[in-house]
């Protein structure tokens, strides 16, 4: 297996280019706090595993996944001093690429700065893989075209038609205090309780399926603490986002078991007991995902 | 130098008992998120350095600092997914502990468990220090009563006198959403935006000053990033919760300079630039501490 590492900044420019026509999400990007192209302040970096696999290897069976994976924060301040997180640990994406890996795929591995990583939940922060640059020059090329990395990962995964996975584990937020409105400095604590009005982060799903990717295999993830309403939700999101599988999850059990939602049918997956602590839900999750990819690829074979 | 360390959460209960008289205090305890007694909920660890030194040895010379240390983070949901955390990094009091330590005082340091650690910082999260069962059944058993830690060490520093200095450095939560208040599951993002409406948090210093460490030398913190009102701010936090030093640091210049404001003085302190990265503010801003620390104790020698 091969490794490759790339570090870079999103940049806050023109990530939806005139031809996605969506003038929110372009006016969210444009209002957007500036993020900083230095090693302290980049918090989200590009792995991809099985590089080889990529761009080399058996064309017409190579299959490839990108796994976006960790929390996102909004600051409060422009000279951010507080800011809304999320408990994501990272630990899904993570855990979920080995799983990928191990069943041959090619990943694109997309994460929070200091989450947790695949093969390396014992390593500190940044663990030392090979940095190549040719790629990493690539990279840094394309930011500076004002692209994202999502938007670059998925364009350059259209060429890989029905075999492309994307499979958006990340929990972004959903929330956030538009640049402009923003207080510049810390805001005072003295003068009584605070009001904030924070508007909707636009949603990105549905340029990904209609303009970015649209042969790709999209699974996509709900988490929610009331199970009343998780499941309800999932299949709503599936229908509204056109995604190929929602995997809907519960904040207190959500790894020891998930249920997978298609258009057709729910399928509860369970991490299994008899492996004890050495297995994860992600485990049987995988093999569920990878048979359904497989069946998505034959389907849609004439994409390829 | 021996290390013992306890660990054990903080707990709603009576932090405020009847005769430190302060409804508002006793309100918002009584309205905070209920914390659990497990690993994985703590987030408040306490370790004592140089203990034999506060139990022993030569009790009129004595002399004993409390650093608070790193974040405090306010939950948006009761069942959280969702919370509203600060920049801090526990950086300035770790680094402010071991120059404590090598001053000759005993610390005991409060943080917020994954921030920085005193001579740990290329240590993981938990590093291995020798646990002194005696000791942590006491604080267990104090937790248990419904005490706060800080309450607890104020209590017991008290018989110090004017040899305890609190050095209170943690960056604790300004706002909070009251328990009562909070929405229970996840928050909606498909209904709009977000109104949220969050309380002042009682500011506890009044507390510790009048009832709780009166003899203490007692530092606390101002953080803004706005130059232009730091000093104002500082002063009347210097006044406003009689504390006898409060130092001054401005977001991006914080790692270089700090201002140490008394009653009397606005005292510049500023890293050495000729001992290059290998120094640090800390080392010149504890030296300065250290020396009006003596000041205060000969002019309160009679309280000892």
């Amino acid at each position: 297996m091969n490794f490759m590492v790339s570090e870079f900044a999103m940049d806050k420019g023109n990530i939806i280019e005139e031809e996605d026509g969506d003038g929110e999400i372009q006016s969210f990007f444009n209002s957007a706090p500036p993020l900083r192209n230095n090693g302290n302040d980049i918090n989200a970096k590009l792995e991809c595993f099985n590089e080889m696999n990529i761009n080399g290897g058996r064309r017409r069976r190579r299959r490839i996944v990108c796994v976006t994976s960790g929390g996102t924060t909004v600051p409060l301040e422009q000279r951010c001093v507080r800011y809304i997180d999320n408990f994501s640990s990272g630990h899904r994406g993570a855990t979920s690429t080995e799983y990928f890996i191990k069943a041959g795929y090619s990943v694109i591995f997309l994460y929070r700065r200091g989450t947790f990583q695949p093969f390396c939940c014992s390593l500190p922060d940044d663990p030392l893989l090979q940095l190549q640059d040719s790629y990493s020059e690539a990279v840094k090329r394309a930011i500076a075209d004002h692209h994202s990395m999502l938007r670059m990962i998925a364009i350059s995964f259209n060429k890989h038609g029905p075999n492309a996975m994307f499979y958006l584990a990340a929990a972004v937020s959903d929330f956030y205090v538009p640049w402009q409105t923003m207080a510049e400095h810390k805001i005072e604590s003295a003068s009584g309780p605070l009001n904030m009005q924070l508007a909707q982060v636009p949603k990105m799903l549905p340029v990904l399926r209609q303009h970015w990717a649209p042969k790709a295999f999209l699974i996509s993830f709900k988490l929610e603490t009331d199970s009343k309403i998780l499941l309800k939700k999932a299949a709503a999101a599936l229908e509204k986002y056109k995604m190929d599988m929602v995997v809907a999850n519960e904040l207190s059990t959500r790894k020891e078991e998930v249920v997978v939602v298609t258009r057709t049918e729910n399928i509860r997956v369970r991490r299994d007991m008899n492996l004890g602590v050495d297995d994860d839900v992600e485990h049987p999750l995988i093999q569920l995902l990878v048979q359904r990819h497989s069946t998505h690829i034959n389907t849609n074979s004439d994409l390829c």
